[in-house]
């Protein structure tokens, strides 16, 4: 199969969305290979993701979010355009922790995760040797006496290198606000507990200390408040009074490598649609 | 939101087919509100169900069938066509296990089954009683010196009662091929493993010699083949080896619950299209 | 195999208790046969439960615990003896909904929980004709002007029958400070979320809001702090955003009976230590 | 804590067994650290592990096996002695896919799996590099025209090298009844489905054409009777409709990899009595 165009939708729900949005599709001789939607009634609204073969579609690639306009304008819709070939360039993040930073390197490694990876960047040295061995440019960008400046030099690199999709693979710094702004909806976050939960530092200590008997581990959009972010995907692992804070962070490193990359294969594939602290995740 | 109309079809994957059923129910004047659809591409099959509401719709729910024909014989689609308001007629049999019998029980009375409740029947005339609590008919069938009698007498039982739906709740009988090929896609059953493994009697037993570290319960719809109809819900639970075979069937009864109520909840509600020996199971 | 005893001891660790507890056993002439232990390194405490057969057992049951104190003593430990065929008078409170109460019921109809069940209380009259089908006493002490009045009458209640586990299967009231105090370690508690998360009122609206992919239960002991007392079981479940308020709330009903019925089985099998707000649950 | 010994016991089930045990512990001024046990009322057998420090002991560590042997002799135990901080020296073999061997390696590295890792071997060139990244030998031992010959070569590279464990990490080879024979229930093995289900080859393709809702990943030690030997670890992951041969294979890699390391920790912390084909897992 060829490549795929992807309509990623949203507005308010009124009759004759689905039927509008379909029947453009097949005027322009296209084959919609996959539509799903979702009606959220309490809300009124629609979300919809749309992919057809762009093989025989009379519109270019380029030529589609504007040839869309009018369906958009009538229902007062968000749009956003996307290619199954597409590969946005992506950055990840980390601080001392190796193990979401060599999970997501594997993965992109094997083909997995779709997208071109710019760079991996650090406040710390460690992962030189891990990045070199995967071919990926490594920066350490120490925090020095003025964190601020590490926020901005991190990201003039990342603007530099026009980085669209940020991954924070236990990166354990707290963005500056004008960092989230310039990334909507684009900074991936893994919080290594089950939000809202253990919000905030040290939740496997907390999660000790409370004496849970599940932990888990949540990826997220970043905003400006921290650990609030719409949640794209959670997961849990069960334990018990024999885990000690090792135990329990040991096996949160297994739940934080999947439910990273769980979520990053859906923000790749564009599935993911954000709306207020919440997701709509096709599947 | 008044009811609904739900069209569940199957067809050889071909470009057009979302835009035309889309287009018919704009044209009558519907709106869709959930459509969701599924291509297996190495079989080329092609599976959707649209659901959309009746208010407004140019066409009486009686002849939407015979409305929709030009484009089932374009597309040379099987259809069916349910509503969200339909109650089919259901009965539930159960052998001396009362745990599932009781779960559908208590759900239906609570609303959660869409369907009306025809009768209760049984080999055994241990639940006459708890049948009577929920205001249910009890049909005590007992297996005397011929089974193939028995057989018979709760086929036209069902039949005298216009049974939609047969659920086997640890009902413990092998149904003969002309009582399976009475209700085909139409008799729910929960096997007490995860099938394929541990098909035939005793799987708790089955799991504890082979040593298993999970055990399950399918819910599948009955074929000739015993234990080899599609399967529609299946889930697991983790156990040790402390559990012995008391502690397995234990474990075990709170699955067959809820795999048989996911499985029940599925397909009334028009969500599942069996197609060879496999399910697409629309979320 | 006949009634055996169970002892339940915490202590700060120290060298020998081990083998001191087990020739205190052997000494009397009884058989272990099930030990298990656990040290928690951070806090420097120790905890085991000891199971052993009372046949051949050289000390009455009556006098096992005064034979024990001098083990007891040297090593400073909180000991509980509990014996397998024991059957603590159980009261199972409930509010409207039904779901936990008749998991409860039928649990314990089917032999399950090893309790007598004293009788079914609510602040509602609806389940009377429930407790009636398995001819457990059922009273109804409605709240009226005076909340305090209520509370109390409920302790009075329990406590004129003796009652010596107390659960709350979805009871909707905050039990006063006297009434916690009266029962410590003794009322089993069903919220519904995984705590310490959407703790309070409607979790399972603050969960849609919150846009969470996973939903859960958590059974606890009742203290004076809500929803904070040491938590027995945990489970969850993976929802979506096609997951309304009502969804929630219908796969959350599986997984509070679950875990409800989870803890009420390690209370009762005497498998339960709680020290401040956590518990060892011995497998 | 300094280091720890541990025995690891089973024998038929009699009383007293355990206050003997602790007995010789105590004794020889040994403090038990973890006590768990077993018993199979089917089988009558019994099952122990115990831990206690090697400070204080008044064995030498070479000497406690010889120590033991009247208790052992009294109740005709099987007696294994290990030790926290022996690191057995471990193989990892691979085939193409190396999802499996990464991710031993990576754990190997960050400390979690307390072996040394003699080498890594394969039927494949492939992974050369990835050894030499954590500087592991790599030992390439191509299948030609006499499979036999490869198989006796890699038992004696196994042999040379003094390997005490064998992961077959994705090893697609079937080993010879002797290579087997020579590693008893030291060979860990992880199969892509939930045995007993989908043995065999392709179990991703098995799993699809039968349709089943969950996959599976199974960790075993390997034994004469391919795909039967004793279970150590078990997972599963809910799949759907959606999911073709890739995606279950996709999905599977993730269960592959915990499920193997849980299986490695499990051995490697002397936590794994098999007998039969079952095995005992202690917590």
């Amino acid at each position: 199969m060829g490549p795929t165009a992807v309509l990623l939708l949203s507005c308010r729900d009124r009759p004759g969305v689905v039927a509008t949005v379909a029947d453009f599709v097949w005027r322009h001789g296209g084959n919609i290979i996959d539509a799903e939607q979702h009606t959220d009634r309490s809300d009124g609204m629609f979300f919809q993701r749309v992919e057809f073969e762009l093989e025989g579609f009379a519109v270019e690639r380029d030529g589609i979010r504007e040839a869309f306009e009018p369906v958009a304008a009538e229902f007062g819709m968000d749009v956003t355009v996307g290619f199954s070939d597409q590969r946005p360039r992506m950055a990840v993040l980390a601080s001392r922790a190796p193990h979401c930073l060599l999970d997501v390197l594997s993965r992109w490694h094997s083909g997995e995760l779709h997208a071109d990876l710019a760079l991996v960047a650090s406040n710390h040295p460690d992962h030189a040797e891990l990045a070199g061995f995967y071919g990926v440019p490594y920066h350490h960008l120490p925090v020095g006496d003025d964190p601020g400046a590490q926020d901005r030099a991190m990201q003039d690199l990342l603007a530099g290198h026009r980085v669209e999709l940020v991954v924070l693979a236990r990166y354990m710094r707290i963005l500056s606000p004008t960092f989230v702004a310039g990334w909507p909806n684009q900074i991936v976050n893994i919080h290594h507990s089950f939000l809202p939960a253990f919000a905030g530092a040290q939740p496997y200590r907390q999660a000790h200390e409370r004496g849970v008997k599940v932990i888990g581990a949540t990826a997220h959009y970043v905003t400006e408040a921290l650990d609030e972010g719409p949640i794209i995907a959670q997961d849990v692992a069960h334990v018990t009074h024999r885990d000690d804070i090792d135990d329990l962070t040991s096996k949160g490193r297994d739940l934080e490598v999947v439910v990273l990359a769980r979520a990053l294969r859906a923000h790749l594939g564009h599935r993911v649609l954000a709306w207020g602290n919440r997701t709509v995740v096709f599947s």
